[in-house]
C-alpha cells in the first residue's frame, strides 16, 4: 500500500511519479471504504483526489497556505496531512471534523464551512505575507458552485489589485450540490469547450498583422488590449475582465498536467485563476451517476451505493414543508418558491417539478435570494424562501433593509434550525431566533410537530408581512397529533394545564419538553406545558395567565440564550412585574462542535434528564 | 419657469424637446438652492438630472418601475413625481425622505438605502410581471460604486436567465463616495474608452470573412461566439460574459441620445445593461471639483460651496478613532485598516496617507471586508475594519463564521451606532448591540467619551480575539475627562456611587445619563451612575454590587431592546436571583424614520426628560 507511506505533510513527494495514479486509486478506495461506514461528503472528495495530490506535490505544507472553499472537499488533504486515522470517527463527537479546522492541523490555514469565503481569506493571507515580507504561496480552492456567491466577486474585484502571486484554483465540476445555475455557469461552459485557443493563438496574431485591410490603427488597438486575441476565440473571459490572469482549462484528473500548470501559476506575479475540470464522484460508479445523492450521505453499501437504512424513514420537516407548499401553490398562482442551491435539502424538489415557472434556484446567493423575494412580494407575489438557518445569516441585512422595513409578505422557511449534528460549528442553526427576533415587523413561528408546520405555513400566507417559520433538521415529530387548535397571531397553546411549574417550549423542543414533564410528574411535581408557537410576538396574555397560578416558568429553546425567546419572555414578565420566576433554558454562548445531536445535547447538559434536573435544582434552591 | 409645469408623473412629456436642457438647468438650480438650505445628497443628484429626465420621458410612471440603487440619487425623480414641495423639509422629521419610499409615492417602486440591492429587487419585479402576465417595464439604476457589492453579481448571474425585458442602467460616474477600487473599476474604464467599436464593427466583420489565411473553421468559431467581434476591439465585456446584453457607453448628459438608447433597450428581449457615463456634481463648480465633499452635506453657501458652520466643529468619534489608530499603527507594523468605501466617513483619511500599504478600501463589500480581515488576522496581522453599524449587518454571517468561530483578533470599529438622524430608517445603527452580542467570543465595548474611545482601541489591541467598539455619529463627548481608569476586560466604571437608584448606561448614552441623573437628583432622589463600558461580557460583579444597596437598576442603551445590553443584564440578575429590579430603557421594536437625532429622541420618548420621567413613574408605581 502506497498510502502507508503517507504519514504527514510532504510524504507524498517521496512517491514515484509512476505511482501517482495508483496512489489516487488507493485514496479513492480508502474514502469509499471509510465513508461507507461513517457517512460524509463523498462525491466532492472523489472529484478532487488528483487535484489535491498535485497541490501537495507542488506546494510545501504547512508553510504554504491552502484554503478550501466550503471545505467539504478537504478529505484527501486530510489524508495527506497525517489524519488518516481520523476517518474512523469522522464527523463524530470528539472526532475529526468534516471541514478544515486550524485547531485540527497546522495545514488547515483557515476554517471553512459556508460558501464563497476562500478568495477573501486567501487575499488576506497574501496581503499579510507581503506586508510581513514572508515567503509562502497562498492558494484558494473554490468550486464553480461557490462562484454564484457574491462575496467571491467582491474578493476577485479586490484580488485584481495585488501585484504578488495569489492563486485561485477554480474546481469546476459543473455542480454545486444540485445543478448549477445562471450566467456564470453558462460562461464556464463556454470556457470548458475553448481548448482550441491554445493551439491557434499564435497563428492568428501573425495573420492579423499581415492583413492590410484592417489597417494599422486597428492592429494597435488589438495589441493594446492585452488579451484581445484570446477573446477572438474564447469570447468570454470574465476572470480576465476582472483583472485576474486566467489559466486553463485543464483536466483535474491528470496529475502531471496539474503539477505542470500549478508550477506555471506559481511564477505569475499577480492574481491567477486556474480553471480545473473535475468530475464529481469520479471513480465510484453510483456517485458519478447521481452525484447529488452522494454529496452529504450516511453510511451506505459499497456494492450498490444504497444507503444503509435503519428501518423505515419518516418524513423530515423539510419534506412536510415541501408537500404542503405544493398544496398551497396548486390553489394560489401567486405562490413562488426560492432556494439558494438547496432544492433537495429544503424539500422543494416536488415544487420544482410541479411548478417549474414558479421555482427559482438563485444559486448560493442568500443575499440576492432575500432581496429578490422582496422584489417579488412588492410586485404582488407570495414568495417563500426556503433556506437553512445558518446560511440565512448571510441575509440578515437584506431581511432588515429590504423585507421587513417595507413590511413585505415574504415567508422564510428556516430549515436546520437548532443543532444540526455532524456538520458542526459552521452549520448549527443556533442564532436564528436571536437574529430574527431583532428585526421589527418580523413574525417568528416554530412548530411542535409536523401538522403544526403545515398549519403555520398556511397561516403565514394569511399574514400581510414578513414571517419566518423555523424548524429543525431530521424527522418530523408525530406525537400529540390531536393538538391542532387553529393558529392565531401571537397565541401559544396549552398542552397540560396544572400549577406550580410551567414549561414554555419553542418548536421542536416540545418533544423534549414532554419527556422533561414526564420525569418531573413522576417525581410528584405539578407541571404545566405550553407550546409557544410564536417566538415573536410572544404571547403576553399567556405569560400573564401562567403567572397567576404558577411559581416558575421555564422557557425552553434550542438557540443561544442571548437575544432568544426566553429573554423576551423574561423581559416582559419583569416589565409587567409579574409574580413569577422566569428561567431561560437555552444554549450557552459558544460554538457547538460536530457530533450526533443526541450526544451534543448530553454534552451541553441539554438533554431531557439534564434539563429536568436543572428544573429540580432551581426549585430546590429556593424551597 | 418650466418646472412650474411639472406637478406629477408624466408632466415632463408635455415639455418641448427644445426645452429639455433648460429644464435640466432649472432642476439643477432648484436642487442647489434647496439643498443649500436643508443639506442632503447633492453631487450624486446633479449627476443624474438628464438621465432621470430621459427615463421619465421614456417610461410611464407609476406603471413602469424604476428602482434606484442606494436611492440617494432619486431627487430629480422626486421632483418629476410631484414632490417638489417636499424639498423644503427634506430629511427632516415628518418631512420627505432622502431615499425612495413606497409609502411616499407610488412611483417609488422599492425602498432603498443600502447599496447593490436594485438588480435583485428589479429582477423580482420582472419575474412577477411575467408570471402575472402584466405589462410594464422594470429598470434598475445602479452606480458603478454599487457594483463592488457582491449581491449585484448574484443578481446579474440570475438576471441572465430571464427571457423578457429587464433593464439595468449602469450610472457610471467613476466614483462611489470616494474613488472607486478594484478590477471592476478598471474594467469600466476600459469600456469607457471603447467608443471606437461602434464605428468599425461592420468593417472588421467583412474583412475577416475575406481573409483566407485565417481559414474557414476560424471564421465559424468567431461567428458562433455572438459578440466576439466586439471583443476584438472592446476586449473586456464582463457584462456580456455574465449573459446580459451590453449597450453603450452613452453620455448621461445628452437627453436625446439617452431617450434613443432607452427606446432601444426596451425592445430587447432578455436582460440589458445600459452603460451611461455621468459626472458627479455636474453643473455646480464646487461639487464637480470635490464631489466627495458634496456627497452628503449640510447647508452650504451657494457662492463658495463652503458649509454654513455654526461655530467651531468639535472632532467626531470617527476623527478620534482615526487619529488614535494612526498613533498605534506608527508603533506596530502589524496594524492594518480596512474600509468599505468609507475612507472619509470612518476617519481613515489620515491613516491612508500615512500608511498607504496598510490601508485597504475594499469597495462597498462588507462581506468580503470581514473575511478579508479574518484572513489577515489568521496570517498574523492586526486588522481593524472601520464600518458603519447598519452596513456591518451585511457581515453578520462572516463575523460568526470566519472571525469569531476561529477567535481571530479582528477589531471592528463600528461607527454610526445608535440613531444617525436624517438618513433615516435604512441607516439607523440600532441593531448592532443585539447582533454583535449574539456572536460567541465577541467582545463588545462602547465608550462614554472621546478619551475612552482611545483607551478602548488600545485595549482592543491587547486582546487576542474579536472585538467590536461601537460609537455614534457626530461630535465626540468631552465631559468627564477625568474618568479614565484603565480599561479592564468586562469591568464597568463607577461615576457616582449613591444608593436607591442605579443607572447603567452604554456608550454615548452616558451624556444623557448624566442629565437624567441631574434631573433626578434635583428632585431629591439618590442616584448612582455606572458607565457599562462592556456590552459583552457584562460586568457581573458590578451588577451584584449594585444590587446590594440599590433597589432599582435602569439600563440605558441606544439600541433595540430585544437582544440588547439591558436584556443581558436582566437575565443575569434573574438567574442570580439578585434582589434588585432591573428596567431596560432601550429603543422600541420598530424602524425609526429620518429627522434630527434630538427630535427623534423626543418622538421616541428617549430624551433625558422623558427618560427621567420614566424612572420616576417606575418608582412611584411601586412606592
Amino acid at each position: 500500500m502506497l498510502l502507508e507511506q503517507i504519514e504527514k505533510e510532504n510524504d507524498i513527494k517521496k512517491i514515484s511519479e509512476t505511482d501517482y495514479d495508483l496512489l489516487a486509486q488507493e485514496i479513492r478506495n480508502f474514502l469509499i471504504d471509510k465513508l461507507s461506514k461513517t457517512g460524509g461528503h463523498l462525491a466532492s472528495n472523489l472529484g478532487v483526489v488528483e487535484l489535491t495530490m498535485a497541490m501537495h506535490l507542488t506546494f510545501d505544507l504547512p508553510k504554504d497556505k491552502i484554503i478550501w472553499d466550503v471545505g467539504h472537499q478537504s478529505y484527501t488533504h486530510k489524508i495527506l496531512t497525517g489524519r488518516k486515522t481520523g476517518f474512523n470517527d469522522l464527523r463524530r463527537y470528539g472526532g475529526m471534523s468534516g471541514f478544515p479546522k486550524p485547531k485540527e492541523s497546522k495545514s488547515d490555514a483557515f476554517g471553512t464551512g459556508h460558501s464563497s469565503t476562500s478568495i477573501s481569506a486567501g487575499l488576506g493571507y497574501a496581503r499579510a505575507r507581503d506586508l510581513l515580507k514572508e515567503d509562502y504561496q497562498v492558494v484558494s480552492v473554490i468550486g464553480d458552485g461557490s462562484l454564484t456567491g457574491g462575496m467571491a466577486y467582491e474578493a476577485m474585484n479586490n484580488a485584481s489589485q495585488i501585484k504578488s502571486n495569489f492563486i485561485t484554483v477554480l474546481n469546476d465540476n459543473t455542480m454545486s450540490i444540485s445543478k448549477n445555475v445562471g450566467g456564470i455557469s453558462q460562461h464556464l461552459s463556454t470556457l470548458r469547450s475553448a481548448n482550441l485557443y491554445h493551439g491557434i493563438k499564435k497563428g492568428v496574431e501573425v495573420t492579423l498583422e499581415h492583413t492590410p485591410v484592417i489597417g494599422e490603427p486597428m492592429i494597435r488597438q488589438i495589441k493594446k488590449a492585452k488579451n484581445s486575441l484570446k477573446h477572438l476565440v474564447v469570447p468570454k473571459m470574465l476572470f480576465e475582465d476582472m483583472g485576474l490572469t486566467y489559466l486553463g482549462p485543464v483536466s483535474g484528473h491528470d496529475i502531471k498536467k496539474l503539477c505542470h500548470i500549478l508550477q506555471e501559476a506559481k511564477k505569475i506575479q499577480g492574481p491567477v485563476l486556474l480553471h480545473v475540470l473535475t468530475e464529481k464522484g469520479k471513480g465510484y460508479e453510483p456517485a458519478m451517476k447521481e452525484p447529488w445523492k452522494f454529496h452529504g450521505i450516511g453510511p451506505f453499501c459499497i456494492e450498490t451505493g444504497e444507503a444503509v437504512c435503519k428501518g423505515e424513514k419518516k418524513p423530515g420537516y423539510g419534506d412536510v414543508f415541501g408537500q404542503v407548499l405544493c398544496d398551497i401553490a396548486a390553489k394560489d398562482e401567486k405562490v413562488v418558491a426560492i432556494t439558494a442551491a438547496m432544492e433537495d435539502g429544503t424539500g422543494l424538489r416536488q415544487f420544482h417539478k410541479l411548478f417549474p415557472e414558479r421555482f427559482f434556484d438563485v444559486g448560493i446567493a442568500e443575499e440576492h435570494g432575500v432581496t429578490f423575494a422582496a422584489g417579488l412580494a412588492a410586485a404582488g407575489m407570495r414568495p417563500v424562501f426556503a433556506v437553512y438557518s445558518s446560511f440565512l445569516q448571510r441575509g440578515y441585512d437584506q431581511m432588515i433593509h429590504d423585507v421587513a422595513l417595507q413590511n413585505l409578505p415574504v415567508i422564510f422557511a428556516v430549515d436546520r434550525g437548532g443543532l444540526v449534528g455532524s456538520d458542526g460549528e459552521t452549520h448549527q442553526g443556533i442564532f436564528d431566533l436571536s437574529y430574527l427576533s431583532s428585526i421589527p415587523n418580523m413574525t417568528v413561528l416554530s412548530p411542535k410537530h409536523k401538522w403544526e408546520l403545515a398549519d403555520m405555513l398556511r397561516f403565514a400566507f394569511r399574514l400581510d408581512g414578513p414571517v419566518a417559520i423555523r424548524y429543525p433538521r431530521g424527522e418530523a415529530y408525530e406525537g400529540y397529533q390531536e393538538f391542532r387548535m387553529p393558529i392565531e397571531l401571537g397565541k401559544s397553546e396549552w398542552i397540560y394545564k396544572e400549577k406550580h411549574i410551567g414549561i414554555l417550549s419553542v418548536g421542536h423542543m416540545f418533544e423534549e419538553a414532554v419527556k422533561i414533564r414526564d420525569i418531573l410528574v413522576k417525581k410528584g411535581y405539578s407541571v404545566s406545558l405550553v407550546n409557544a408557537r410564536f417566538v415573536k410576538p410572544i404571547d403576553q396574555d399567556m405569560i400573564r395567565e401562567i403567572s397567576e397560578d404558577h411559581e416558575y416558568l421555564f422557557t425552553l429553546e434550542e438557540n443561544v440564550q442571548i437575544g432568544g425567546f426566553g429573554s423576551q419572555v423574561l423581559c416582559f414578565a419583569e416589565k409587567e412585574r409579574l409574580p413569577i420566576r422566569v428561567i431561560n433554558m437555552a444554549l450557552p454562548d459558544q460554538y457547538v462542535e460536530h457530533g450526533s445531536v443526541d450526544v451534543l445535547k448530553r454534552e451541553l447538559n441539554f438533554d431531557e434528564n439534564s434539563l429536568a434536573n436543572k428544573i429540580i435544582d432551581e426549585i430546590d434552591h429556593k424551597e
